[in-house]
């Protein structure tokens, strides 16, 4: 709660009589008033896949924490993000806007490196300048990946503070790493020396504090700092984004995490985050400060499936990171905000895109409306009061719409394997390969996800009139997308 | 509890004093006596792939009672059954004894049909008859499919009472099915039409009391029967085995759950005995036994994938009903006993053939040692106080050994589509084809299941030590099986 807000309150509280205590009084407002600006914590995990987590069905992997915080909170099985890779998943939530939208997306180079000039344009207004617009404190803890240079930073862009690497983990390979096949290469180095390999610079702010960045301890650091945040900034109302580096490659775990999963290296990975999210709800329960936090748990987007044993789980899904099957997109979502939400299991369809409408909605913060928005307001969802209006997901892989879902159902207008890989698909039969490149589909593919979510059974043949309308909504989508700078490509 | 057992706790309340009430000293005792004597549930659903449950990953198949009961017992993510159809693998969960040693699985059929004339021998020795050694009342409902002739009924084999189909929903086919595409047929039959293309016979105890069975209130009659089989018997100790017969295509769902699922028909049917599990918890609970009730709930084999949007989903495993990946094998699992178990999620070996020996160590009733037993007590693991033995799981396919897990390591020694499909498999680059008939691999595929449970990638080629580990393991079990009358081929 910010200075201002506790004034109201004691005004409030004044004028409301003496009968009972002052304290009753105001938390009695406080539950009334609280909601509408609650403190908001988006954890954002990194290539985690949508079958990782325990209660989304891995069988190896313990994350005690986050079935608890579903169980506790909402887990939404039909959540999306707006790209399956990095840079424009990142830009998509952060904005509330298809990445198409902000140049924040390419056919040429799917996300920025660390030659890049470009990065997220100051016109785009991001979750932390709308909050900070009604009072917010703001920090971004973790990776950026939304550019690295000025004005790209996290402190550019509405965040008064930012510790974290600003771009993946994989990134500025040394000679110890590049030029060799970099899959086998990346796996097979001890974890003495693979993060001596990536030349990855940890920034506080605008400084970098640590290069190469000790990736051991990255999500020690910023579980420590998160908590830390949220220590400094619990008189006032805050927004903290912290964003992880793993389990995206290369793997890295603190010495507690070391082999104790069954799910090998990715598993101690996915642990010590399930860790760090339990250890951020404890502070807040013991903070007093649950019950006025609505903390979101996600993924940029699906696992990297070429790593093998290194990569996650999409679990029943189909695909995985870097394409447009559901694998790619799909992600394993929790909501928890204790004595807000309808707890239970939330199956309408959402993405990223929606949390800076639904977050505007919640804080009353104004967007402006100069431009175009692809999100919906979900806020009815998390409340058990009624549905959201989106109807539709768009499955862009880098500037062109693959594939789009109508309701339960979605139609593939192109067909690519994740990476260049040629895949398969198990139990069709015959089987139904992938093209590696970018292969039109005519007629598209179309799928019925309410009763085939693992997108095995084509039954195009028999919807004709359900594709027309597809492209239809296709079609009105792309005329509303205007040219702008290419970011990735500067 | 028994009569004599009451007799039993009233002598010790005698001798422990009079400072205390009775009542006091009675329930103290009984906590520390009856779990010795639990009431025993089992439910046994027919064709529930892995995924299919909330908690372990469905994303559009709403299941909230399953999931309270893993949240309040515990989930078990790597439990097997004994074969991956039907006969075979009730013949395994009753008995404890691969079905090769009884008779019951073979290469020239499957399963049991309504021309068959075998069936479980009456040599073997089953959970229901063990309990009633030392005093439990037992009722079997539901699917038998371990012979329909005497005596081979339910009531040869210890129950003493049953109610249920005994074989298979799809079974004793009419006219208005047999002949036809039987996977298209059955899947457009309207219900009201469905269930009469079936002559399946609905028994209680040995006499046929409905032909053709109205399958569409099947699974609530099974509940009211289960019930009141506990109401009946809530005096005593008691044993039920509840073997339902769907989500075992052809589906049914009664008039309450028509269209409720977003999973489809087949999501209506889960939701069905998501329910009905709910009815026999809440059962329990008012009639104050659940303390010393353990319910056990899992399923007979995977999804039958053949039948698509009308089959169910193996998660994140490969394969299905019928063969011998994980799909076809690994099954959800959920064991119930509130304030007994070591509540969570456990991720160690077992399989439906260690239910017979651990619920003989719980009772205290004794195995003849006149034969082989394939199980071991996993009672340790239930309380948290150790491990059980299991070190290595056989997947049978017929009389065939097809693949074999040891420790994580799990090796294929043949390959085989699921009923004749000829399958590829994702992700994998490029695509691993699957034969549909029974092909010798030499050498044998590797998967490591604990970083990858999907079996995507084969490791064959770093670990012949293991390999070679692991065809000694088979050789010497081999060496245990053998030869027995027949009991599918009669």
């Amino acid at each position: 709660m910010s200075f201002s807000s506790h004034l109201k309150h004691l005004a409030f509280a004044l004028i409301l009589g003496f009968g009972q205590s002052l304290f009753t009084q105001s938390s009695a407002l406080a539950q009334e008033i609280q909601p509408k600006q609650p403190n908001i914590i988006v954890i954002f995990a990194d290539d985690l896949g949508y079958g990782d987590l325990g209660t989304f069905g891995t069988p190896n992997i313990r994350t005690p924490h986050l079935d608890q915080m579903a169980n506790e909170g909402q887990k939404w099985t039909n959540f999306y993000v707006a790209a399956s890779v990095c840079t424009p998943s990142r830009a998509g939530l952060l904005t509330g806007r298809l990445p198409i939208r902000s140049g924040m997306t390419s056919d040429k180079r799917g996300v920025l490196f660390p030659d890049s000039k470009g990065g997220l344009p100051q016109s785009e207004l991001t979750l932390a300048r709308m909050l900070k617009q009604v009072g917010y404190q703001t920090a971004a803890v973790g990776k950026w990946h939304l550019g690295h240079l000025s004005p790209h930073l996290p402190t550019d862009h509405g965040f008064d503070s930012y510790f974290g690497i600003p771009y993946s983990n994989d990134m500025n390979r040394t000679e110890n790493i590049e030029g060799k096949n970099w899959i086998d290469a990346q796996i097979q180095l001890a974890e003495e020396e693979r993060f001596l390999a990536y030349n990855v610079p940890l920034m506080r702010n605008r400084e970098i504090i640590e290069q190469p960045t000790d990736q051991r301890t990255l999500t020690k650091r910023y579980t420590e700092e998160t908590v830390s945040q949220i220590k400094q900034m619990k008189e006032g109302t805050f927004f903290i984004y912290l964003a992880h580096s793993l389990p995206h490659i290369p793997l890295f775990r603190s010495e507690e995490f070391k082999n104790v999963s069954k799910g090998g290296m990715y598993g101690d990975v996915v642990e010590e985050i399930d860790w760090s999210v339990g250890k951020i709800l404890q502070t807040l329960k013991e903070e007093g400060l649950a019950e006025n936090t609505l903390v979101i748990f996600t993924s940029d987007n699906g696992p990297w499936h070429i790593f093998k044993a290194h990569g996650g789980s999409a679990g029943m899904l189909r695909g995985a990171k870097g394409g447009t099957f559901e694998g790619g997109l799909r992600v394993p979502t929790i909501f928890w905000w204790p004595g807000n939400l309808n707890q239970g299991v939330v199956m309408d369809m959402a993405t990223t895109l929606d949390l800076l409408p639904t977050i505007s909605k919640l804080t009353g913060a104004e967007l402006p409306n100069d431009r175009e928005y692809d999100g919906y307001d979900i806020s009815p969802l998390l409340f058990g009061t009624g549905k959201s209006q989106r109807e539709v997901v768009f499955y862009y892989q880098g500037a062109q719409v693959h594939a789009l879902r109508w309701g339960d159902y979605k139609a593939h207008f192109y067909l690519q394997g994740e990476y260049g890989t040629q895949t398969a698909h198990p139990t069709t039969n015959p089987p139904t390969e992938v093209p590696s490149q970018r292969t039109i589909q005519d007629p598209p593919l179309l799928f019925d996800l309410s009763t085939d979510p693992g997108e095995r059974h084509n039954i195009a043949e028999n919807h004709p009139e359900i594709i027309a309308e597809i492209r239809r909504i296709l079609e009105a989508h792309l005329a509303t997308i205007k040219p702008v700078e290419n970011q990735l490509e500067k």
